[in-house]
């Protein structure tokens, strides 16, 4: 473990501690209990996070039992239950409830789950933090699944004029263009990879680049200096769709880099009142 | 927090850390999490004791959701839990059933409970610590409650010749005396406070120490420098009967080492096969 979140724990872990559950199956290969509960102390949070492992068919049991237990603030969920955990929240985010998911529940002041999502403010925040500034930009999107729909839903909200998405899925390609259409903040449309249209923002939301030999989730001879690249894939922590962005001198965003902000938010979400 | 346990923490907090909890009502005031952590983890465990708020009338949904969460390896129980622990146990120690408590569960084969208790082995412990040894030996007990049961079935499992138990309800000394009697282990009594006789072990187990101007617990005319004097009271950490047990050149067990001595045996039990 690094020696920061040893440092961190110095605040203590005792009786009075605030518990966070991170739920998922299997939960073994989760990172997050480290780095959370390190980012929460860092606030002055007595807190800890840890991880439940838990079967689909025990979710409910669960969550009552978690519901039960009143020194549990919050559950970070994971796969693969981010859509049933929707089932246990009597509120929703509006990210949450467009997307159907939610990896984040807090407590409402009657005790009851409030549920968001982190992945796509996770990554128009670290866009921004790489300079980049979504209003009325053109944005294109890959991807069109759980983490596609999610920045796609932030970079509409973020107020990009456009966002063109693709998806080798045309009907769930479709489907989301209409849905983040309907939410009348700019224009979204379906592309097909013989866009020859350059972007300000393009962002890979598919597992492109996760294996040797894949291809380009783009053509990057249509990405400009000035374009912002993200990827949200973290293995290889540098994708040849980055490293190729980068040679075109475009201000990137790595699936690590993604994720760190995507810890922050989950942070900001639990803590805040 | 000591450095010791932040030390500890050295061996990580990840998805494969194993979970044990402390339930109780209320549960802010327990210092076990971070000292029973510590000893799992001196131990090589990769695990964490995290506290667990829940009321009386939430405690059957949620060992119904610790049950479902396959890495909550044991359950530590505090007050007012103990006693209605041990409707969710499948199986129970020897002392558990005796008592009819458990203030720890660990996972059957099948995953299931199985309950034990660990405050009359932990202060049997500290007087082995201490040099006693029990066998054969005259014991007297002050005060028949939770912990006095547990200590007058752990003295005459540990094969005390007589146990004199006092305490000022008849009838609870009565009924414990007789089924302590009824182990056949060993001759079991009910004494008062003017008996004369001396021990070879005494042991309080009721509240007397706690206020200050509390009378002893008894005549420390009685006690004789062979004698073993054990104490469970651990505000103050040294009571007047312990003080004045070790003016008549008594060794001494005080309601800390007893409880050093417990928590060993709870981690011994949540770890062991």
């Amino acid at each position: 473990m690094d020696t920061a979140f040893s440092a961190s724990l110095d605040a203590g872990l005792s009786g009075a501690t605030r518990v966070y559950h991170i739920v998922g199956d299997p939960i073994a290969q989760v990172k997050s209990p480290a780095g959370v509960t390190a980012a929460m102390r860092a606030r002055g949070s007595d807190a800890i996070v840890i991880p439940a492992h838990v079967a689909p068919a025990d979710l409910a049991t669960y969550f009552a039992g978690a519901t039960a237990t009143r020194n549990v603030d919050g559950v970070i969920v994971t796969v693969p239950h981010k859509f049933a955990a929707t089932e246990f929240c009597k509120s929703l985010t509006d990210e949450a409830a467009f997307l159907g998911a939610a990896n984040m529940l807090k407590r409402n002041a009657d005790g009851s789950w409030h549920g968001g999502t982190s992945d796509g403010v996770g990554m128009v925040a670290a866009l921004r933090a790489a300079g980049c500034r979504p209003e009325g930009k053109r944005a294109s999107l890959i991807g069109a699944g759980g983490a596609g729909s999610a920045i796609g839903f932030s970079l509409v909200e973020a107020g990009v004029a456009s966002l063109a998405i693709r998806d080798f899925d045309a009907a769930r390609t479709g489907a989301l263009a209409s849905r983040l259409a309907g939410l009348g903040h700019g224009a979204v449309t379906v592309s097909d990879d013989t866009d020859p249209q350059s972007y300000d923002i393009v962002v890979n939301a598919s597992p492109a680049g996760m294996r040797p030999g894949d291809p380009l989730p783009l053509d990057v001879s249509t990405l400009a200096p000035t374009t912002f690249v993200g990827d949200v894939v973290t293995k290889p922590p540098l994708t040849p769709f980055i490293e190729a962005a980068r040679a075109r001198g475009c201000q990137t965003v790595t699936g690590t880099q993604m994720f760190e902000r995507v810890c922050e938010a989950i942070v900001e979400f639990l803590l805040e009142d």
